[in-house]
This record gives structure tokens, C-alpha cells and sequence, in this order.
């Protein structure tokens, strides 16, 4: 087989701050990967099998999630992570990832990685509490969330039907993220080539 | 049977934001559960059998350790954190159990209780870093961290001898948060039987 | 003279975040201070004449800006802080001023004086990112920020009408965070009397 | 005249966070220079000029400090901000610097630039409370913060001896840092040329 065209794709991993069944911020990564199909490579990683971090697990002992969210995250060439905002802040499930994967510390998968950061919410505020929270633990795993506008979608659960963002103005603020998140892998790759 | 003073005693409850075996979070709030004994009822929660928030669970299927975490928060009079630093913020460990328990948002076991925050480290720094997102996460479910200086101990694991905090200051500036938290306690059940 | 009722009532000090002559925030406070009268002494404290911090003046040279400032908080039962988010943060005005009146560290005016926090935005978010960083400073002043609901105004230009709160809703939370201020300094000067 | 060295030189602007005349975080700065003399241009930005922001002032009416400071961050190739901590956070003095020279949002003369964050402290912790909000502060102005091991200098006061570094890890830790500050000044030129 030969798909040569693939393997010039940039991939992305998508990571979703919920572990909802109906959970918008999946949705919205979903959506995106719809969007993004025959340019970019997006994978979708969902958290439910990453375990409570446990330092006497990390090592021989690893749980499988665990080992595959870390290979996931060293094959891409960059994040987006999308998540929901609990008590004004990050939920717990997204930082216990990061946790892990950071591991070990400032030489991890994560080290130099570039990063999206998008929250949702039903209500107002589009999450946007949960932003610095995630850009803080990302840097403080060398990775590198990108610096630009907050991408936050509030009243998320009006502006998905039937899996698409329907909302024009929400579809374009996402993909304004993304292609920032392009850029700055090709960026990467070309200076790390020179 | 007759421990009348024992209904007397406050209660609190001391939660170890690390699931080591051999936590240096765990060993000090073992310690000063020691150090209160006789005076104050210390129950020790580790955070093991908490798993990652799904709201799908949030409800007639809740987890057993999380019911149990729950009652255990209700029936404390205060709340002792203890806790590493992960990539310069709060385990997500910690801040997903808060993340259970703090529901249903604004009306959980968590609103109006008054918690103190401890961090360590084995390093120089004490875990300083993760002290605002830990208050910020207990301020936003309604609990009420203490305003009071920091408490950190850098080099714990050079503090702890035996299960004893041997070392002096360490000891008295954690017993100062626990007498500030117990005025706390007091000061509410005051103003709660006025 | 006689004004008896006004020695009961209580004093807060309003501290608006933003130096603009036609500032939203300011404009909040004193719509709120209308809505009081009678009920509550308000003072309005505006930072203009609250100069960067300097160490080398926090002395004898203290400016005099300063010196209202910090007996206005002084002679304040309660605190609203009212400031629009800047930078996704809180405003340097509102924290250098808090930086002066901290002073000395552990024992200045802020010490033990309940907080309510508000943010405006004309925006979608209220300012909402600014809440964090102010109950931050205000803790490690040891300041008591309610625990409570964030309350944040987005869209605040078209909710005040000449002076006043014309928005049914925001009026209505303004005054519920208020009021929680007010039973905070209640449940304090109770507990000092006791 | 005949400087083409010079021309080549990376050129760095440093900000101090404190206005105190004997100020350390100014003296680790004028250090870092002496250091870094005749391979980097240091420009040192002490912000005694840089009045509380006030958006009536905002346009014609920039006072000359201001501006000055932007124009210097307009030249600069890259920043270094040294502080303290003050209330377990950001100076407001360099927190409203920011909030000047981030103007107008998004497009100001801190768009791109990359960043290294320097904390210091005569105390133990080295100042690194302030590292997540200044970290933040710049990344809401779409600076580019570096993401690496926080620079932090505890006991500021006895590492430096008549102005230079005395202590060897110290000075190592601060040039890795700027090491790592010049690499990106160099990638983004790089990238920019390509």
C-alpha cells in the first residue's frame, strides 16, 4: 500500500479534558478532525484509562494507558487540547495526565511539543478559567503552548449539531488556532532540519 | 462504653495529595496525627480508590471511594491538605478528588469548611508552587482555606525521622496552621450555634 | 448632632481597579454605593494618586496617596474590589496597591478584612480571569476573599444606564455578593465581641 | 564610526521588577551584563518612569517613560525579567509595565518576543510564586515566555559581592537560562529569514 501523501501530513494528537460519554469538549476535537480530514493526521485520545498518577507505578510497572498516551503524544507533531473547566480551574483528569506524561521530568515526551489550547463550557465564560492552568503545566513540562488569543467556546452545547460546529464564527476561531499550531510545527521542523 | 471527650474533640479530616507508598505528604500528616493525639480526632484520607472523574458516575453509580471520601469530608469539623508539587502546580491526583467531592457545585460537603494547606517537597522550593492552585480549587467548591502564611517544608525527607517530624521549626510552624485552623473551627461552630 | 443609625452601619471600602475616567468598574461601584445608601456607608477609593511601589519610600516618605489608602482600609469593615481583567489578569494598578497596603507583610490594614470581588468586562468573559490573581494577593495579605460565587459582569457598558445597574440580574448578584460580605462582617465583629 | 560587531550582537532588553534602589533583582541584572559584555548588548529597563495605567492616557498622551520602554522592547531581539515576589505573586510594578507595553492587545511590541523569567528572594524560596503570573502576563501579550526549569535565586543578597555573582551555580543556572533565551532569538530570526 502507498500513501505517500500521509506521511508528509502533520499529525496531531487531540486530548480531551473529559471523560463525559457526551462530553462537548470530545465533540468539539471531533468535529475539528472532521475539518482538518486529508490535511492533517488527528488522533483523538480520551483519558479514561490513565490511572490516578502513583510514582511507584512509574516505572517497570506502567500502566498500559499510561505507556500508550506517551508514545501517542511522542509520535505528534503537535497538541490540541481540549477541555471543560472545573472548580475555575483545570479538571483533575487532564492535569493527572500531563502528570504522567511528563515523566520523566524536563526530558519527557512532552519537551518541546507545541500546544493548542481550546476550552468549552455550556454556560458564559467558554472555560476560560481552566486556560492558564493548562498553559502552566504544559510549560512546566517543557512543552509549548502556543501564545496567542485564547481559543474558549462558550454555550458549546448550541454550537455542535449533530457533531459539527455549526457556528461559523466558533468553526473559524478554531481553525485560526490550528493553523497557528501548524505553523508552528513547520517552524520547528524547519529549524530543527537546518 | 464512654468516651465522652472524644465527642468533644474536633474532627479533622487530612487528605495526602500523594498516592507514594513511601509519600513524604503522607508521613507528615501521620505525624501530626500523632502530635495532636488525645486532642484533636485526625482521620487520614489517601486519595487510592478515587478514580478519574467521569460525571457519567457523578450520581446513582458513585464510586465507593468516593462516597467514602465525601462522608469523611462532611463529617470533619476541618480539612488538612498535604501535598507535593507536580510540575509546579497541584497534583491532579488531589485536584480530581476535589473534583468529585465538590459536587453538587456550591452545595457540596466541601462548602464552608475550613481547610489548611501544607505542601512539601524534598527539594528547596516546598511545593510552594502548587499552594495557589490547591486554594483556589477549595475556594471555587466553597471551602474555606485559611488566609494565613504558607506552610511548606522544603528537604522533607531530611525532616522526617522514624514518622517523627524531628525537626523543630518544620514542627512548629505546622502546628501553628493546625492551631489557626482550629481557631477556625471554633470561631464557626461559635457562630453557627449563635 | 445625632446620626446614630450611622455609627451601626456598616463600612465598606470600594476599590476600583481601573484608573479610566469613564471606567466601567468605577461606574459599578458607585452604582452599587446608590443602591445602599441608608444602609451602608460606602467610600469609594480610586488609585491615581497610589504611585508604583517603592521600597525606599515605604517609610517615613510614604506617599501620601498611600497613607489615605491604607487608613481607609483601616477604618473599613469589609472590601469590594471591582477591577476589569487585564492581560487575562489582574490589573498592575489594583496589585500595586495592594502591594503598598500589605505593608508591613502578615500585619498590615488587610489583615483579617473580609473581601467581595468583582469583575467587569465589556466583553463576553466578565473579567473573569482576573478573579484568581486578586484573591490571591488579597489571601497572601491575609485578607479573607469570600468564598463564594465569582461575580462578573460581561457586557458592562450596556448594563449601566446613567449611573445606575439597569440589568435586573447583575443587580441582583451584585447585591447577593454583598450581602454575604455583610453577613462575613457580622459573623466577625460577633465573634470579636464574644 | 565603526561598530559592525556590534550589529551582529543579539540584543537584549532587561527589566527589573523592583524600583528599590539597592534592589537585588536589579543587581543580578547589571551582573548578567557585566557577564555577557562583549557578546550581547544589555539594555537594562528600570520602570521608576512608568506611571499606573490609565487608558485616557493611552494614545497622544503616552508618557514619555512609557513610550520609551516600548520603543526599547521594540528593538530588543529578546527580554529579561528579573523580580521578586511580592504578596506570593508579581510585583504590580511590572505587572503594570506589561499592561502598558502589551497596548494595543495583540499587536504590541511584545508580540513574538521571547522571554526569560528570573525570580529572586533573601529568603528560601527564590521568588517563584511569581513565575506563573509573569509567565502568564507575557503570554496574554503574546510574548513568547522560554519553557524551561524555572530560574529562581534564593538568598539573593549573599550570592552577590560587589555586583557580580559570587556563587558559581548560581551564574550557571542564570547563563543556561540565557543560553537557552539566545537559541530562540536566533531560531525566530532563522525562521523569519527563511
Amino acid at each position: 500500500m502507498n500513501i505517500p501523501h500521509d506521511e508528509a501530513m502533520p499529525r496531531l494528537l487531540a486530548i480531551s479534558g473529559s471523560l463525559r460519554g457526551a462530553s462537548n469538549s470530545t465533540a468539539v476535537l471531533q468535529a475539528m478532525a472532521h475539518l482538518l480530514e486529508g490535511r492533517v493526521l488527528v488522533e483523538i485520545a480520551l483519558l479514561h484509562d490513565v490511572p490516578p498518577y502513583n510514582a511507584d507505578l512509574d516505572g517497570h510497572a506502567l500502566p498500559d494507558g499510561v505507556r500508550r498516551l506517551k508514545q501517542a503524544v511522542a509520535e505528534a507533531d503537535g497538541l490540541v487540547v481540549c477541555s471543560p473547566e472545573y472548580n475555575y480551574g483545570m479538571p483533575g483528569v487532564l492535569k493527572n495526565a500531563i502528570d504522567w506524561v511528563s515523566r520523566p521530568a524536563f526530558a519527557s515526551p512532552l519537551k518541546g511539543k507545541p500546544a493548542l489550547i481550546v476550552t468549552t463550557s455550556p454556560g458564559m465564560f467558554g472555560g476560560v478559567r481552566a486556560q492558564a492552568q493548562i498553559r502552566d503545566a504544559l510549560a512546566a513540562s517543557l512543552a509549548r503552548p502556543l501564545a496567542r488569543p485564547h481559543v474558549a467556546i462558550p454555550a458549546v452545547d448550541k454550537k455542535l449539531v449533530d457533531g459539527r460546529i455549526e457556528d461559523e464564527t466558533t468553526r473559524q476561531m478554531l481553525l485560526a488556532g490550528v493553523s497557528d499550531l501548524l505553523a508552528e510545527v513547520a517552524a520547528i521542523a524547519s529549524s530543527t532540519a537546518a
